[in-house]
C-alpha cells in the first residue's frame, strides 16, 4: 500500500499547489451558526477540472449547477457551504445559481467557470441573504495560507480536519496535490462520496484529470463507509492550474501515472481520516482482502466486512468477535470458497489469527484484546482464491453514534 | 394489508394445530447458562415439511444437516438449541448429526425425520454432552401446552416471546398454523430470516407447502432487518401433519390460496414482532411503499428506508428529519421519478405529511413529534410511479443496541 513513502508531505493543504488561494468565514447559513460555514478556493488562472457525483437518486440542487459549469472541463473557483444541503427545495437551483453569481461578481471571473457545493440537513430551505451579506468579507478572507479557513468552513459533524498536501517530480519540475474534504456521517461508498476539494499545479488536460480522478475515487472514497447512508451531495472535485511547468500530460504515459500515484496517496489518505472521523468513531478499520478471485470480489468483501454494525460494535468493545468477521464475508457478493478463509487481526500492539480454513483456530483472548484495544485495527482476510486485494476504510459503532443521529437536526 | 381480521386467534402456539407436542429445558448448552436452551417439537404422524435457508455462503452446521433429511418432504420432529451457532467449527456437522441422533432415538424415529437448528455465538465449539445429558429431560417435557417452554428455549437476545397461532376453514373442517420465533439481531431478509418453526394440520403436499412457505417468506421475514446482517444460521420450517382432515392441497385452488393467506398472517405478525424485538429497540417500524413502478422496486424502496442507521436514530428521537427518508429513497434500486415522491409519517396519535412532489411541506413539528413518540410507526411513502407495493419492518438504532452488541460475546 502506498503511504507516503515517495511523497514528501507539505504545508498549504488546498493552497499548496501554484496558484491558489483559498478562503472562510461564518455567515451564519443555519442562523445563530457560529462556526465558519462558508468557504472559498479559487486560482490565479483557469484550470483544466473534473467532478465526480453522488449516485444517490436524490441530487442536492448544487451537483446539478455544478455538473452544467464544469461540461467544458474548465473551472477557477469553488464556492460551498455547511448547515444546509440545499436539497429536496423547490428554489434550489435558483439559490445554487445565485451562489456561483455573486461568487463570480466577487472575483470578477464568469459564473460558468464556478464549482458550488453544500451541505447539512437535507429539506430545509436555505435562504441567499447570509450568502449575499458576507460575499465580501468571504472574499477578503482569500489568502494562500487560509486553506485551514476554508476546511473549518465545510466541516458539519466531523471532528477532524481533513487536509494534506504533498508534492513529487514530473519533467523535474515540483508539483504539488492538496486536498481539503469534509465527512462524517451519511458516509457510504456509491462513486463519489463526501465533500472533497482537490488542487495541483500539475499541466494535465481535462479528459486525464477526470480519468485520473475517476481511477482514484475507485480505490479510496468509494473504499470508504461509516453508516452505509450515501450522502445525496457528495461531490470530489479537482482542479489542475498547470503552474508547475510540466510538459501537459495529455495520455496514459509514465508522467500520467506518476501523477495518479500522487493522487491516490491524497485522496486515500484524506478518505482514511474521513473514516477514523466517523460519526461517534474510537477506532478507524482498515480492513484488507487479499488472494480474492477478482477486485470486485476483494472489495465486497472488504465493504461487507466494514459495514457490519455487529462487527462495528464488537471493534468498540475489542471483542474478537471473529465469527461476525466470518459472518459478514459469507453475505459479500461473489464466488469464492469459504472454506479457505485466514483471517488476522492486527494493529500497533500486535498480531493474532482467529480463523484458518474458515473454522476458529486457539488464541489468546487477553492477546486479541490487547491488538484490539488500539484507535487503529487492521482486519487481514486471505480468501486463498486468487490474487486480487483490495482495502476498506471504516470505523466502529458506538453510544456517541446514536447520540450524534438522534439529535442532529435539533 | 391482511392482519387478523379473518383469522381467529387461538392458543396452543406450534401446539395448536392437531398432533403436535413441544418442550423445553436448560441444558447449560453455554456453561453456566441458566435459561431454558433446548427445544423439541414433534408430531404423532410424518408431516409433509418444507423450509428455507439462509443465503449466508457461511452456512451453521445446521442447515447443511437439515436440508438433507428434508430432501424427501417429510419430517416429524424438530430439535433445536440456542448459545452456540454450531457454526464454522470443524466438527459441526458430526455434533449435528449427533443431535439428530439422539433426538430420533428418544422419540423412537429414523434421524432422517429429524430437522435440527442451532442459534447463538458463531464460531465457538459446541460439546454434545449437554444434549445428551438432556435428552431424555427434553423428551420428557413434552407436551401440548409446551409451545411457549420450546419458544423461551429458543431466545438469544430476545426480550420477547415470538408465538401466537390462528385457526381458519378448509371443507368446512377447522385447520390451525402455529409457529414459534427467535430473532433481534443479525437481522436482514435473505430468502429465509431468523429461526421459525411453523406447524399446520392442515392436509398439504410437500410441493405446494415449499411453494406456499416461499411466497410467504418473500413478503414476510424477507421484508425485516434490525441491522442489515444476514444471520449464517437462518431457517423457516413447516410441518403439516395433515390431521385436520381437509381435502389434501395439491395444486393452486382456492383452498391453497385460504392457506397461503392463514399462513401470511401467521409469518407476517412473527416477522413484525421480531422487527418490534430488534436488540435495543424502542420503537417498531412500518415502511408502507405504494405506486411503485415493480413489486421489486417497491421492496427495494421499503428496505432502503427500513436500513438507514441515520434515519434510525432519528427515529430513537422521535425527530422528522424527513430529508434522511428521501436520501434513502434515493440509493434504493430501481427507475422512478423522485419528484413525485410524497411521505406520510403516521402512527396512533395521527399522521403528518412532510414532502409531498420531492420537495419538503410545511408542517407542525409539534404534532410530527408527537406523531413519532409513540412505538409503532409508519412512513408512508407514495412513489406515484404505478401501481406496485409493499411492507418492511425494522426498528430503531439506540444506545441500547451498541451496547448489547459490544458485550454479547463476553
Amino acid at each position: 500500500m502506498i503511504e507516503f513513502e515517495n511523497y514528501p508531505l507539505c504545508q498549504g493543504g488546498v493552497c499548496a499547489a501554484k496558484g491558489f488561494v483559498a478562503g472562510g468565514v461564518n455567515a451564519e447559513i443555519k442562523p445563530g451558526n457560529k462556526k465558519r460555514d462558508l468557504a472559498v478556493i479559487a486560482c490565479e488562472k483557469k484550470c483544466t477540472a473534473a467532478a465526480l457525483y453522488t449516485q444517490n437518486k436524490v441530487k442536492g440542487a448544487p451537483i446539478t449547477v455544478t455538473k452544467e459549469h464544469l461540461a467544458d472541463g474548465y473551472a477557477q473557483a469553488v464556492i460551498v457551504n455547511s448547515g444546509n444541503a440545499n436539497t429536496c427545495n423547490d428554489n434550489g437551483i435558483e439559490i445554487a445559481t445565485e451562489m456561483c453569481r455573486l461568487c463570480a461578481e466577487g472575483l470578477k471571473l464568469s459564473e460558468n467557470d464556478i464549482i458550488v457545493a453544500s451541505t447539512g440537513v437535507i429539506g430545509q430551505k436555505l435562504s441567499i441573504d447570509p450568502v449575499k451579506n458576507n460575499i465580501s468579507a468571504l472574499i477578503s478572507s482569500l489568502d494562500s495560507k487560509s486553506s485551514t479557513l476554508a476546511c473549518e468552513a465545510i466541516m458539519t459533524t466531523d471532528t477532524r480536519k481533513k487536509e494534506l498536501a504533498i508534492s513529487f517530480e514530473l519533467d523535474g519540475k515540483v508539483c504539488h496535490i492538496g486536498g481539503i474534504s469534509k465527512g462524517s456521517g451519511m458516509i457510504n461508498p456509491n462513486m463519489a462520496t463526501m465533500l472533497a476539494f482537490i488542487t495541483t499545479d500539475a499541466d494535465i488536460n481535462s479528459a486525464m484529470l477526470e480519468k485520473a480522478l475517476r481511477t482514484v475515487t475507485a480505490k479510496t472514497y468509494n473504499m470508504v463507509s461509516v453508516d452505509g447512508d450515501t450522502s445525496t451531495n457528495d461531490m470530489v472535485c479537482i482542479m489542475a492550474s498547470g503552474l508547475a511547468g510540466n510538459d501537459p500530460i495529455t495520455c496514459e504515459d509514465e508522467h500520467y501515472l506518476t501523477f495518479v500515484n500522487g493522487l491516490y496517496a491524497v485522496m486515500m489518505n484524506l478518505a482514511r481520516e474521513t473514516a477514523r472521523d466517523g460519526e461517534g468513531a474510537t477506532k478507524l478499520l482498515e480492513c484488507v482482502v487479499n488472494n480474492a478471485p477478482t477486485e470486485k470480489v476483494a472489495k465486497s468483501v472488504a465493504l461487507s466486512v466494514i459495514n457490519s454494525s455487529l462487527l462495528k460494535a464488537a471493534m468498540f468493545a475489542a471483542d474478537a468477535n471473529w465469527g461476525r468477521i466470518l459472518c459478514a464475508i459469507g453475505y459479500a457478493e461473489g464466488d469464492f470458497d469459504i472454506n479457505g478463509v485466514e483471517v488476522i487481526l492486527s494493529s500497533r500492539a500486535g498480531s493474532v489469527k482467529v480463523c484458518e480454513k474458515g473454522a476458529g483456530v486457539e488464541f489468546s483472548e487477553d492477546e486479541a484484546f490487547k491488538v484490539l484495544s488500539e484507535d487503529e485495527i487492521k482486519i487481514i482476510i486471505d480468501l486463498h482464491s486468487g490474487n486480487d486485494n483490495a482495502i476498506a476504510w471504516g470505523c466502529d459503532l458506538t453510544y456517541e453514534y446514536v447520540k450524534i443521529n438522534a439529535e442532529y437536526r435539533s
